[in-house]
């Protein structure tokens, strides 16, 4: 199935792809859908006009891998890690398949294109069977990142939880129809000029592994999000260095998933308004 | 005013202090409170028996800064620095003022004693000024730390989100009753020995300070918490370095606000469980 939360002229509702149209699932989206388990409830009438919004826009907990591709990991000059790499983003970090990014305050916003797993049933100190067997489905994210403020300390958090700055969607694919851990082509794209290409078959830490670390410490519930990593090709390791640009178009896709495609919308607004400089 | 989520024999209900007793607000605890104006309602009848339990269970977000005292900067090998460094836990992390902290997985469990900082009115790129106006009251915090899976990567969220190991409470004190600008006294005893001392006044950066700083990137909403991180004297940073052990009674006290007295129930579950290893 391709799940989608879907806008609609009264609001948004939880829908499931069919063809061309989307049929409505009774939840307002996918968020509700996955917690109360109506993902996977007969499909209703098709909604007209339906347009893929924000999928998961409530998730409880966003964790994010750094450091999870051969490629990134020797581009930012380490070693291959004995352990995942994790942090945390809010769920108002995330924002629209389609969403302008409305970005400012730093010079240098990169791009980091992700395949990110939903969490389809709760995991407590899973194996990787269980943690397998827990996913709910497949999504495409982009974890854009303020280089600067992600340099600014040792911890990366405040470079990477930018409200609306992390797109997700467009959909939500189960796993029946999809297969990341057989290899799905990660790809990133400005101006259709591509920047990032590699294949889920060579993460360090594939989706289980990540499910089951994660839940080693903190449970995780349905419609939860972990994204998993970014490929080499990221602005920053790049001789000279590059940024995203204002009028840009980021495009993030999954083979077999979807496409992100946002517009970078980008000011310094240092005339208005000052980041706290609190030394 | 001093307030606390009270357990009631029908379950929880906000309330405020009056002298010996608890007196009920409308709200089923202090997240409920915050979010909805009603810890300033008119109280209510006095509850029996009321113990003070979490008081904000549901925080939509938890922010924490570390490396914020100078002694506990300079323990750690580290200069001042001109940023907070800042990382997350989810509302999942917390647990009561006098619960049991189950700890396993790690032998190098270690304290932090906090002052932490309820929000109080929504907050989005702040001055200092504004920043500590919408503060919404003081309460206490042990950021439990287990330091091997901190050290395991770059990032120290693995070793400081374990579900129910940092406890908060017992109150949330209003800005009106104490000040931590001027100074209350932080401090850490483990079995009635204290281990960290120092004094609010000291910090880095104030709660102003961090409450402006991260509403640059997120909002805050009222019932967040930022934690702002500990004093000098942790386990890890001793020579010979000292861990939490089985049995003990870890008392997190700020001065003016209240005690959080915690036995620690520590465990290695080897034998039935093994954290996963992935790589």
């Amino acid at each position: 199935m391709r799940l989608a939360t879907v806008s609609t002229p009264t609001g948004t509702t939880a829908a499931v792809q069919d063809g061309e149209d989307w049929r409505a699932l009774p939840a307002r989206d996918l968020s509700a859908a996955f917690a109360d388990g109506s993902w996977a409830a007969a499909p209703g009438a098709v909604v007209p006009g339906a347009v893929p919004v924000l999928p998961l826009p409530r998730p409880g907990k966003v964790v994010c891998c750094g450091l999870n591709y051969g490629e990134h990991i020797r581009e930012t000059g380490r070693e291959l890690p004995a352990h995942p790499t994790l942090f945390a983003k809010f769920a108002d970090t995330l924002t629209g398949p389609t969403d302008d990014l409305r970005l400012d305050a730093s010079a240098q916003w990169d791009w980091e294109a992700e395949l990110a797993v939903v969490v389809g049933t709760p995991l407590h100190r899973a194996d990787r069977a269980a943690a397998r067997a827990a996913i709910g489905g497949w999504t495409v994210a982009n974890d854009l990142s303020a280089r600067d403020w992600q340099r600014r300390t040792l911890q990366w958090f405040q470079g990477k939880a930018w409200d609306a700055t992390t797109p997700l969607g467009p959909v939500v694919v189960t796993p029946d129809e999809v297969d990341p851990f057989a290899g799905l082509a990660v790809s990133c794209r400005i101006d259709g000029v591509e920047v990032q290409r590699d294949s889920t078959a060579t993460l360090v830490f594939d989706a289980a592994d990540l499910l089951a670390y994660v839940s080693t410490f903190t449970v995780l519930r349905p419609g939860d999000l972990v994204l998993t990593g970014t490929p080499g090709g990221v602005g920053m390791a790049r001789d000279p260095q590059r940024w995203l640009a204002d009028g840009e178009v980021l495009e993030t896709e999954v083979e077999g998933i979807g496409t992100l495609r946002n517009t970078i919308r980008l000011t310094q607004e240092e005339s208005s308004w000052t980041p706290a400089t609190t030394a």
